[in-house]
């Protein structure tokens, strides 16, 4: 932990290890002028929820909160009740890296796997999932289905592919929720609009992230039908997720979508992801997992690559995938330097 | 909401109206240089569990959390099962002003009221509750005890008192919970340490506040004994309380506790509310409620200076006490000018 | 727990201390001669839930469970989100004597006290309550009351009492739930209908109890509107309370309401108290507590008195209420001659 | 529902289709002579403790409940914290039959599935999964294992399995719980002790059935260790399973284990499914699925065979396995004349 050199060697363990985009803490100063309404009820919060009903073309709720737990957890308890299923994919973030916050807000609803290549739900899957046990009091109900954008594996839901999940959840009265905690790499790499992406295409409450992607903390809950805003509100008080001094969450979230900053950071780590595959592959003995979607991507090293790049300070994780494979991150703070540092180190040890 | 010459009158609702600490505020900067390990593993989070160990005389666990609700409802979901009684005076914060968090993260517990004067717990009245049940399966079983420091009126413990209760706990095999989210001001007021206010005299977790005292958004929970850190740091995640960027609040924390920022800013917030009572007391038909033991004050007005200060902009509350008895809570943001002006419009309305 | 002889005296302990109408043992054997469906699929439950729409004089839905407790938790779980107020007397069995099982079905609601005199909560004071921090996220929600029917102090709820409140439920939102462990000791001694005492007069849900008065183990949740039904039988599943041999509660139910043997146990349960407390009266030394409503009396006696009768093996219980209060309880079961005997035993200690 | 012909055919949809053995309703009768101590402090209750104990060779903790998925859900509670996963089959009744109860009593626990051949849980892939995500913040944290005896498909761990598995539940620190809802058919098939079965293998807290093996609403929760009896008897509370007229539940065991009656009428069912078994491989068109190890067993049927034995009235369960495969149950009241109704009924639609 002491040997700081290492520490100021590029990270690609995470997004989340990047620091803030410089207007974001710009934007923290400015609003701390004068006081100002507590719990929300301040002129950034309402010009925040402004700005994302423009964003997504439709009057939308919004609720801040300061982690992407916090957003899906809370997200999901208003979808399910207590006895209900969650329909996610085995790889999500729900199911395997928030230690049970889904069960914890939900009151103890049952996330069950839907199975998708490439850790993306397969709508007749879907579909065969969601009639199950349908009326049968023996078990959990069907009540909503959770979709990470991008994904776990750094894959995407094509618009298709969520309309394809959208007109199931229709179909079967099931809510949908997309955990986009990096939604804004996903818009980046698709093309389609936010709106497209998400409510047009059957989306009820979207997990709008910030904090991977260069906020400090903050994530918005967007609530396409406001009708249970109240009830998130409540839900939100009662988790200890309602920050007293809100503008401060807001003024993060006003500036990471002004000027489009949210897509441009997206763009740039996704460009970063690109490069670093580009050059890795042209790499002796590396072996791409997969295309390169966003800001994620999958590669197998020869072990001493492996352990000379840890060796030297870069930051990124194995072990948890198939034997040798590495997962590298890119995010907004990611510089074209920090990615040939690494493509340097790792032909040097091919 | 769009009348901001109103807005920008000094507001006396609540502590959090106020904004940062300017040396809060540079520290978020500071710590944006370079990227850093997520979740608590880096740098700043470490300095801030040495530093609070070293304030407190002794090892300690921290936990930072981005509210005082989330540091109440986490230190009491440690403290008592769910079939557990929680005994707190019926004027505490958790149990009026938190939405049940505290139910709702100890999976049920029930919230027991203890009496005693001044929104203070009894330590008597507690010894009696603290026994009442004991074995009976039909009963919640009293579990931990917790106490407001300075309470939601306040008011404060003073050493012995704290000690009488810690006693009680002792003797009763009850954990005993300090909902500290305005401990420095009862710090500042009191003269004794904070380590002789709280572990010494029997306390097992303090909620230490500090974003009413100067904080953005950040509270830590002091574990004095740190045989429960890993159950809280499970359910903080749970919770969705652990944030991946945590030096953004270390830094809040550590900038809070640099050359003692927070007594400073406790005893500028108490200095305002002694200011603001001695100059109350001295205007015809305010009747002060009280004494003013730390940066709140009650008094009752004349309905016609009630209405004419709410006209001009200023902000308090009324309406949850006796009749036309105001609440006046200063911060460490409350200039002498605020003060004056308060008194001031008040005089001209006696 | 091994001299019989003391466990032969009549005991006053409570209505539950008594074993089971012999019409309703015999009921068991009936309906155990050939196989049945399982899990309420069978016709006997089918015809309990005819039998009590007819009584209730309205199509209502039915749910078998063997414990009273649990019919009340699983009753306020349908009228209360986990950050409810389920409004009840600080007097009340879901409040005292369930160990938390409200808290723990609906997810952590409060139970919030609602004063009245004789336990049995006053229309006033409840209307307060009910309008009491409405809108406001930082506190738990009105949702629900809960009345006990006999009250635990043995008292009755009026038809003009029940409809006063029944009003103010309405008129705030609010359903209304009713414990009715003890409804058919009402019944007797109100004279009104059981439907006037109950959706006539507002009431949502009824936990009309049967094991205190005659049955081994059942109490069925009356829904008057049946819309709450299919969450409830997922609630009761979940809980653990959907018996798989169904037809032996609904048998229990089907003799219980099998040619009034409800009202006639439950009229002379009312008769030996009655008896009981004209006798106590004559005694000398012996203070009544009040008058007698139902099946239960309280009595202030000499201490001696208390010591003798435990000694000679009568069963009841003091310490609960004011000094030397003593509660007796009478049951379907207790004869003329057990009243006398306790009668006795007590002249001869006056 | 109404053409009670059919419904005098042969049940073989599940074990719990049957009524009760008449030595266990006569207990019920025997026990109502006098009024006793509720909640389980009566003499019957007392000696089912001891009874069990003497079955086990240890003291043991018994706690009676009236369902099996009380009886599990409530064993499990104690085993995980809320933030643990419970390890099971993904064929488990904990998993696929209780709408979630295990969810609802641990507050939120997540069941992961173990996989093994014939819904028997494979000791080496537990062993991984026992290992994953320990002292990882982000996960769920292995807490306790569940294994079914007789397992859902009607297969037996042997004593080597229930060793092996234990060794692994012992080295990892994890709970060990046995489904025995039909763990009387287990032991008749076994032939090993109830003892070597369970805690001597290492088993924490075993379900023992009663209820399907001809008791009427009857489990017993039995506690290797006595150090949780505390808490279970406050969870069994709270969870509205602490039935007031105890005596009934504890006459039903105490008849079920008097003279072996469990044995024998677990004996007699698996004897019946032998039967059944031996008849059907007889018949042109039938195919057995796997060998019969219990009283359960699964054919696959020609459909013209299906549809004509529903038709005539039997009864059994189709797909919710392989197409066309059928399980049929027996039970201690199924006769060789139902078994042979059956068969014949079946020969003439081969």
């Amino acid at each position: 932990m002491t040997d700081t050199s290492l520490r100021r060697m590029p990270g690609f363990g995470s997004d989340n290890v990047a620091g803030v985009s410089p207007a974001i803490l710009q934007a923290l100063a400015a609003v701390n002028d004068s006081p100002a309404p507590s719990y929300g009820a301040d002129e950034v919060s309402a010009r925040v929820e402004a700005r994302l009903s423009a964003l997504f073309e439709r009057e939308v709720a919004v609720l801040l909160v300061s982690t992407g737990t916090a957003a899906n957890a809370l997200s999901l308890a208003v979808l399910t009740p207590p006895w209900g299923a969650v329909l996610c994919h085995a790889e999500s973030h729900v199911e395997n890296d928030e230690c049970g916050a889904p069960e914890f807000f939900t009151g103890g609803a049952k996330l069950v796997h839907v199975p998708g290549d490439r850790a993306l739900i397969d709508p007749e899957a879907l579909a065969k999932e969601a009639a199950y046990g349908r009326g049968d009091v023996h078990r959990v109900q069907p009540a909503c289905v959770s979709i990470t954008q991008a994904s776990e594996l750094g894959t995407l839901y094509s618009l298709e592919h969520i309309r394809a999940i959208g007109a199931v959840c229709r179909e079967a009265g099931l809510g949908l929720h997309m955990d986009g905690s990096r939604f804004a790499n996903a818009v980046a790499a698709l093309g389609a609009s936010p709106a497209e992406l998400t409510w047009k295409a059957g989306v009820d409450i979207l997990s709008f992230g910030a904090t991977k992607n260069g906020a400090m903390g903050v994530d918005a809950i967007v609530l396409f039908d406001k009708a249970k805003a109240d009830e998130l509100a409540l839900r939100r008080k009662r988790a200890g997720h309602l920050s007293s001094k809100m503008r401060f969450l807001a003024a993060q979230m006003e500036a990471y979508l002004e000027g489009d900053l949210w897509l441009a950071n997206a763009r740039h780590a996704n460009a970063m992801a690109a490069r670093l595959a580009a050059g890795l592959k042209a790499i002796p003995g590396v072996e791409p997992q997969g295309k390169v979607e966003a800001n994620m991507l999958f590669v197998r090293l020869p072990q001493n690559m492996i352990d000379g790049l840890l060796a030297q300070g870069f930051r990124f994780y194995t072990g948890r995938w198939d034997e040798r494979v590495a997962r590298l991150v890119t995010s907004f703070a990611t510089t074209e330097e920090d990615v040939d540092l690494l493509l340097e180190a790792a032909l040097r040890l091919a």
